[in-house]
């Protein structure tokens, strides 16, 4: 059964790794890289990083970061007067000084990938959703424009965002395999991220809200749990964004995109409102054997 | 008293180590840019690195490298199938990183040599000898050109050096401060390094050379003890460029430069055959009290 989950960070890396203990299923994940940055002149895929470190099992105890890491060269940054707020491991680093490193020879971020999920020995496909430059920027009510690191990291996304754009999706083209992989599923799936922020810009990419609207079986993880998220600011977003609070906003967020919403139990009172397909399952998936019952329980789901 | 020191790495530094410890002495380094390289795509400087850790005491236990440092961003590239014999340990990558970040935003090297300076606490001035690309390249006898890094750290000095050439030495100009503290200095001191390997390349740098033939009060200290180098391939490169043994060898490669050269106690018996002023000292200077003992025994030498 061929699965393709679309991803953002922790909550879709963790989505991921269900399907990867499914041994039925051949998955590829396509990964937003709309949080991509260059720290310490440094290229970052956080959200990249983080499924192949999940996927490989050496995901740090937050979700993001490698597990068991070190922190020496990032605190002696802050010997040159560098801003080293952005907390980059020492195993973690490698990654980065190899992508880094790579791109500088003009070899694609795809390519780079493939080699770092060899590397990591993870028999999951991973996909960037595009090979070119976009980026996720955040309009405040000051109506200036931020970085997603910048929202995120060092103002800890507390402020309201009042707009998004994702600059360069006019220009980046899905990465090679992203649309045949989406075509060819026979289950494509929505992972538990923050559909604005993770998930809309991987749809930004020309021709991949195309194909997502065109397949048969697409199905959504919502993040919210109780009507939050796990972590992270997505009910904020989807408020401030004017969209509906708690599931009717996830849904409104994918609105003409999905033939089933998987929601929490804890949010069962949503389903009689959402005008989806609904399927409540406990998705509260932090550890590798709940995100495994619920990968089997989508896959199960007659819709 | 001001005096200007010409290092290579790990003799150099420690010669230049000894001067820090005389309150009287206001010492300018000037380094060697030679062995620079780019690996992994960060900008590596050997020699102002060793410079800057044995300054600020935090060198590693062979002289170059950082203290107590870890390898975990190393040993992690390997997973890429990427050559990670060159060490670089985990602390010693943030001044990397941070040298590679700023000289792709255009700053110069020496400007971020004064930074890294400023952020160990050292008060000795650290000049690299050009802001300009300069590598030393070796000849071997197949007539095949490789570089410094390739011929030392890869191949670990066994290949016989039959020529050396300093590519772009014909564009380097002195960085800012180098020309000025050589005529400025007091005494001019060339440290125990690898006279063909690390100080021919500075001298290489346009103008150096003659402004050290014009000072009246240059020194070198030769890094022969007992005929042979403390480490690396001196002794091999001299007699195989085709220079005499032992301190003939050493005098002869800087040859016009020198109104004293300094040897150690255990080749003394070589001081009649040189036609140079010779002090003969103990030039043994893995410690820092000796050092400072040699740099005094220097700094009050008649000659």
């Amino acid at each position: 059964m061929r699965v393709v989950v679309l991803s953002g960070g922790v909550g879709g890396a963790r989505m991921a790794r269900g399907f990867d203990r499914l041994s039925e299923v051949d998955q590829t994940v396509i990964v937003n890289v709309g949080d991509d940055e260059t720290t310490h002149g440094l290229h970052i895929s956080p959200d990249l990083d983080t499924v192949i470190y999940t996927l490989a099992h050496k995901e740090g105890p937050h979700g993001w970061g490698r597990a068991d890491d070190t922190f020496h060269a990032n605190d002696e940054l802050g010997r040159f007067g560098v801003n080293n707020k952005f907390k980059l491991g020492d195993r973690d680093l490698a990654l980065k000084i190899f992508r880094t490193e790579r791109l500088q020879t003009g070899e694609s971020l795809s390519a780079i990938t493939e080699q770092a999920r060899a590397g990591f020995g993870i028999s999951t496909r991973v996909l960037p959703a595009t090979d070119h430059r976009l980026r996720t920027q955040i309009k405040l009510p000051d109506q200036s424009w931020i970085s997603f690191q910048e929202y995120f990291v060092h103002r800890r996304h507390t402020d309201e965002v009042t707009d998004l754009r994702f600059a360069g999706s006019d220009q980046a083209a899905p990465a090679a395999g992203v649309l045949e992989s989406i075509v060819a599923a026979d289950l494509l799936v929505i992972a538990p991220s923050n559909p604005p922020l993770s998930i809309w810009p991987i749809l930004a990419v020309e021709g991949i809200r195309d194909a997502v609207e065109r397949h048969p079986a697409t199905v959504a993880v919502s993040p919210l749990i109780g009507g939050k998220p796990v972590r992270g600011p997505a009910d904020r977003v989807l408020a401030s964004l004017g969209l509906p609070a708690g599931n009717e906003g996830v849904l409104a967020a994918y609105q003409g995109l999905l033939q089933l919403l998987v929601i929490d139990e804890t949010d069962a009172a949503d389903a009689p409102d959402l005008a989806v397909e609904v399927l409540v399952e406990n998705t509260l998936i932090a550890n590798p054997e709940a995100a495994a019952r619920l990968a089997r329980a989508i896959v199960e789901s007659p819709n």
